[in-house]
């Protein structure tokens, strides 16, 4: 599929090139979300830009949906404004005032004064919440119905309802105020007999957040509770939107991508890898790498202090990277390990002391393992016996060392409320090399005598 | 919520230890997930396994559902054969499929011999498919309707339906071999004229699987289409079944929490961490390291043979654990980024060109900013401005160097079908460390003159 995309998008860029809209107009064939892939891979927004401008609106605005805010915004540059205000307009609400939040204050603004009032009022309105809570994302065509409605009365409004209504698996019953009293299923409308009241097939009990509920905890309910919708109230319990599912499996994967990245000491970033430019990704980079060398000049200070040390026995520098590069990866083991399982719950901060034993353990077995080959290894390497037990013995206890620091930061950090992904693998590595010199080298003074 | 569940779990424990049966009494009114959340803190599966056997089994059975597979195969090890299959026959399918496929052969064989002849012969058919295919997750019980009928009669059809077909959002238009011809919503069908024949409505053109169809693709389609479900087909085109996005929101979250466990050289483990025996955990992390030690063997052996530079410039050893650790970071941070942007199909193998020289760009800015840091600190530290440059000139080269590596590793195997998240940090940073000793003693020969 990818693969075809990838074709289909260079003989687009041909087609264009020599203006030959019969081949446009074949691919409008495709289903929606292909056409909008084989859109992507254009490289030129301008072209992108042309192709919109080509196809009629509705299918012209479909395919706008279908692409990422920021790749949709960048097109929207392209387009006359007239044309970029048209399709906002007829695309729901909370994918508009996504794209809008991704453009410059001032175009943006310009762009709503020209969409109808009503469709800019709805996106204005979304924007006032706060990004990456459950207000910016709802939806607010939903299906809505009165508790005292019988079934056959709501199956004639649901004929007759507004077609923007995207989703009407589960039917929301709002009383006089706006409050949400019960939610029932179109499912459980259809089977059930025509002349029962609403509200006695209803749920009365539901979940529900508030506007304000930051988006990883709506994913988090949806999943926990198996549900293909949320209703988003406000604080005096009116109804304001819906979050779906299919939104909500978008955040699931982005929170996991920024995970990952955080581990990894890289400032997470909504963009694709190829959307921003090398010095916008260079600053990301650097601002970590900055923090961690000052961590490094701990290392390198500790270093300083064993220089006599290694002008006595130069053979002691030649198994320093094998040691904390050993220490490192078997600290960046157990914090990803922990990290993620503090992420998905099933790790809490009352294991705290179950965790340490068994990383300690864990340390042990596995410190014994490697240090035993290391002993063997330095053996035959250097045919120096005091070495190799200096060597060995260092290995054992700095992995022991690096799964300890590797399982108390991260949950440390979470019971001060930091973000344990920020006790990334770079961090304890760091932190560890520093540490891990002071005991080889004080193994090393003990056991070799220098 | 998690924090009262814990609470709940303790003052549950006290009270089966008590046997006052009364707080398990007022437990049952809370909604299931919630409940399955208090079991799943019990500590241990006897106690568990008393919990479901007091519950009715209706409750008990969802209860079951809600819990991870691995745990509910755990807690039916502690129940009466009996009961243990009285549960499964209540449970769909495919969910009771995961918990039998979790069991030991005899004990599963067994199971399945005392429940119900019709559920054992669902799940045995499911055991058939390989394990994370679309044949393993699918349900059976889905609304299944015929073209030729009119939509009066589709929708007294699903009044009167088997109440274990957990969904009817989507409708499956299937004729007399049992191939799928059409799908179409509940909502179309209620908004439809109830004379229209259903061939009328539906849509003949539809997204589907195949049974051996691997989950993470199937994740993929579903929320590349924003579909709440997929029909899956067997090699003639007949449906046997369908994924629902609900199980596919989970294979979404563990494929994530795989690709992050591998990214650090840890074997992933579909188990929970604190299900695992320390012993598990120490083999499943000793594999990964004695790979990374024996790329660490290749750093020592570099590392030997400038020995002698050591011994002529002491100072040298000093800059060793800062040069490498920075490379080790900067490698980690670009070969997270590739990696998760192949996965998320941000980038594809076509860009390899513009990702290195991306990454080239990015680690030259990156590199002369920690570089200059560098040489002000080893100068400053050290008074020695020969051996600043050589600092700052290798840190230079290292960064480049790493991210280098780091962008064209994941890359290359991916190109040979090689899962990219093998190439992992702790791999990328040891093979970093052997080359970025060599570029820094090279410069100190030529810059110093040793």
């Amino acid at each position: 599929m990818k693969e075809r995309a990838e074709v289909l998008a260079e003989r687009l860029e041909e087609a264009l090139e020599s203006a030959n809209w019969g081949f446009v107009d074949q691919l409008i064939e495709l289903p929606a979300p292909d056409l909008a892939e084989v859109i992507e891979h254009l490289q030129d927004p301008e072209m992108q830009a042309q192709v919109l401008n080509h196809l009629e609106e509705p299918l012209a605005a479909v395919i706008l949906d279908y692409l990422e805010p920021s790749r949709a915004e960048e097109i929207l540059d392209h387009l006359s404004e007239e044309k970029a205000a048209l399709l906002l307009e007829q695309l729901p609400s909370d994918d508009a005032a996504q794209i809008v939040a991704a453009l410059e204050d001032e175009k943006a603004e310009s762009l709503l004064n020209q969409m109808d009032p009503e469709d800019a009022q709805e996106v204005r309105e979304l924007l006032e919440y706060a990004p990456n809570t459950a207000g910016r994302l709802m939806i607010q065509q939903y299906a809505r119905l009165h508790p005292s409605w019988t079934v056959r009365y709501a199956l004639d409004y649901l004929r007759h309802i507004d077609p923007d209504v995207e989703t009407m698996n589960v039917l929301y019953l709002v009383d006089e105020r706006g409050r949400l009293v019960g939610v029932c299923s179109l499912r459980e409308l259809v089977t059930a007999d025509p002349d029962t009241p609403l509200e006695q097939i209803m749920k009365p009990e539901f979940i529900s957040v508030k506007t304000q509920t930051d988006q990883e905890e709506v994913a988090q309910l949806l999943s926990k509770y198996d549900l293909l919708a949320l209703p988003v109230l406000d604080e005096v319990g009116r109804m304001q939107g819906i979050v779906t599912i299919d939104d909500m499996v978008d955040v699931l994967v982005s929170e996991a991508t920024e995970d990952v990245l955080k581990m990894s000491a890289v400032d997470p970033s909504h963009e694709p890898y190829l959307s921003l430019s090398p010095w916008e990704t260079a600053l990301k980079r650097a601002r970590w790498l900055v923090i961690l060398f000052g961590a490094a000049i701990l290392t390198t200070s500790v270093m300083s202090r064993y220089e006599k040390d290694i002008e006595k026995v130069s053979q002691l520098a030649v198994f320093i990277p094998l040691l904390i590069g050993m220490g490192g990866n078997a600290g960046a083991q157990t914090t990803t390990t922990i990290t993620r399982s503090l992420a998905l719950g099933e790790l809490r901060l009352r294991h705290f002391w179950r965790v340490l034993g068994r990383e300690l353990l864990t340390g042990l077995s596995v410190g014994v393992l490697i240090g035993g080959i290391g002993y063997l290894f330095a053996l035959v390497f250097l045919h120096n016996m005091n070495l190799a037990v200096t060597v060995a013995l260092s290995q054992v206890l700095i992995i022991m060392w690096a799964k300890t620091v590797g399982a108390t930061l991260p949950m440390i950090a979470k019971r001060l409320n930091i973000d344990p992904a920020l006790m990334s693998a770079p961090f304890i590595t760091t932190f560890v090399d520093a540490t891990g010199l002071v005991l080889y080298f004080g193994l090393a003074k003990i056991i070799m005598g220098i």
